[in-house]
């Protein structure tokens, strides 16, 4: 093993605190002193019912959840909730407006048509205009206002892109709905200005496997009952999310999570690191005379998944060698983009980024 | 904390093997000198992928699973089955067959005609006939030989049933769908029975979040074109389990828990172990001259989950106090049932049997 740290820059399941890590394994076989391990507890125990509405709990508080906010944690990821997203608030509408900017909101798009009878309206793309290197502005996606919902996502994980100031319609409109897998709880945002968050957690949260899921409670009335029990938010929020066996340990993990960012100060505090590590990347990239390069709109670069390329696909696979010899992991960008892709998630420690922009400078040396 | 041990006998999530919960321990901060925690592994990683592969091979040797089946490790519980068995196998066709025995087989039936055109047909039912006090023979059952499929469930974990002889259907019969969740692993089977198995792994696999599906690869020609990727078993089958991010731990700890069954002498072994757990339970119950009562039919009767009860719901209440207190945890029937339920997984040692024997005589004689 190698005595220098390791700096884990996955895109997700992604790096988690080591103060984390080192409480579940203290914790593994006997949690709090009940002789259980959290894997062993039935979901409707005491126990584990403590563990659940205590993350909850924390997750509000972190989040500034109004209280006609329902809170769900789900089973089988973001994917999922795009269709859970249509089955249950579109039943009825003629119409939904998707936003496409970038891979995922894209697939939303494709995948959401499958199982409502609501068209799916591409309401503005980020593709033909701007080859996923810009965002369209809200101002001008083309929205119905008898529109079942907005999909969009803030943060695309495999483009490097992400709305600086987060969209907002006006009173009227339809509600937003809102794929924050890869940002949420990176930054400070006013729930109210939406009608659902989902975000997998296997970036910003905790261990792949659970899904949270903010919903106005106002929604829930529009959810069908000729849906499967199993995918309508109405049996999880009126089973108290004990319909089905939920994915109990990595609930128990997204606690410890929210615990750790209320002590590294909450939101605020996680926000303004992130600003400096996005910063410290970026100039990295900017300053380097164009040895690197990321060709995102300035304004709408990503301050989750800073994504670069050198001159040539065989030197971006040099850096990624390397890179992965000195401890900086996981730098590979996506298969369809290629290049590098540095993910600093809230997890990751300034010295990672530090660690990344220095040997970035070091191989400019060598190679440029 | 209470210097005896503590047996666990939850329906689920369930005891895990405790050699599982320290190897878990042990690995949480860095598997196998990579410096990662499973957790914070790439799904795509090689790292990953060879947990998720040598945790599928465990499997198909554990079970014998032929060439011809493909194995998948999805979200959603055993509950997303319902409807996906439904969406997948029953496009195209005009009926499918449900046999209701119990709990789950009844919710299954009730929830799979939500999203298929097939008509699901009431094959055989325990429940009328029986109260759910015993089992319709496999061949009393209406079986369409044009059916879509067959679902059943093995073993009931709310009633306490459990087919004794796996059901079979001849050759040109519809293929057998089993929800196999809480037994599986628990004794031999012959896969090639079987259209489709599917298991949450919560109770004889390892911690809840992830589902294991075993299907027969000439019946994923039917998985229609036109639902959503997420929930079509082709799309796992062809992006080899990857389409979506899968509970990445969860499996990790499947695999474990493959491994340590292996070390004990794998299947024939533990079948031979769990024969033992049982019948020193019935015998318990039988011969506490009717102070305890299980009203199963001999035949029908769970080796997984074995109910009983006392002559009165106040004495059921005082039984699941007392034995709380000596570490004997969980006991308290389902709901709707009440009464007492003992789940005795493959990873409930024999010593827990034994004491939860000897608190039963000890009880009958202070309050008998």
């Amino acid at each position: 093993m190698s005595v220098s740290p390791i700096y884990n820059f996955s895109a997700g399941p992604a790096v988690l605190p080591e103060a984390v890590l080192r409480t579940a394994q203290q914790e593994m076989l006997d949690y709090n002193g009940t002789g259980f391990s959290v894997m062993e507890m039935s979901h409707r125990s005491d126990m584990f019912m403590g563990i659940l509405h205590h993350a909850e709990q924390d997750l509000r508080s972190l989040l500034n959840i109004p209280a006609n906010y329902q809170v769900l944690f789900l089973q089988g990821g973001a994917t999922t909730q795009f269709n859970m997203a249509a089955m249950n608030l579109a039943h009825g509408f003629e119409r939904a407006d998707a936003v496409v900017t970038g891979n995922w909101s894209r697939l939303a798009y494709e995948q959401m048509p499958l199982l409502t009878d609501a068209r799916i309206h591409l309401a503005a793309h980020g593709g033909e205009q701007f080859d996923y290197k810009d965002l369209p502005p809200v101002d001008n996606w083309d929205i119905d206002r008898n529109a079942a919902f907005v999909h969009f996502a803030s943060n695309e994980t495999v483009n490097g892109l992400q709305y600086a100031d987060m969209p907002k319609l006006s009173d009227g409109m339809p509600p937003l709905v809102c794929d924050m897998s890869s940002e949420i709880l990176s930054r400070e945002i006013n729930i109210s200005d939406f009608g659902l968050i989902y975000a997998g957690a296997q970036k910003n949260i905790g261990p792949a496997g659970v899904t949270v899921v903010i919903i106005r409670e106002d929604l829930l009335e529009r959810c069908p009952k000729n849906i499967p029990a199993v995918f309508n938010y109405r049996t999880h929020i009126d089973k108290d999310g004990m319909y089905n066996t939920p994915a109990t340990y990595p609930i128990y993990m997204s606690g410890l999570v929210f615990r750790w960012l209320q002590t590294q100060g909450g939101v605020k505090k996680i926000e303004a690191l992130n600003e400096l590590k996005a910063q410290t990347l970026y100039a990295a990239i900017d300053g380097s005379g164009g040895f690197y390069r990321n060709d995102i709109a300035p304004h709408a670069r990503s301050k989750m998944n800073v994504v670069f390329q050198t001159a040539s696909a065989d030197l971006d696979k040099k850096f990624i060698q390397e890179a992965e010899l000195r401890g900086l992991r996981l730098l590979k960008g996506y298969k369809s983009v290629g290049g590098m892709r540095a993910s600093i998630y809230n997890a990751m420690p300034y010295a990672g980024v530090e660690a990344l922009a220095e040997f970035m400078a070091d191989f400019q040396r060598r190679y440029g």
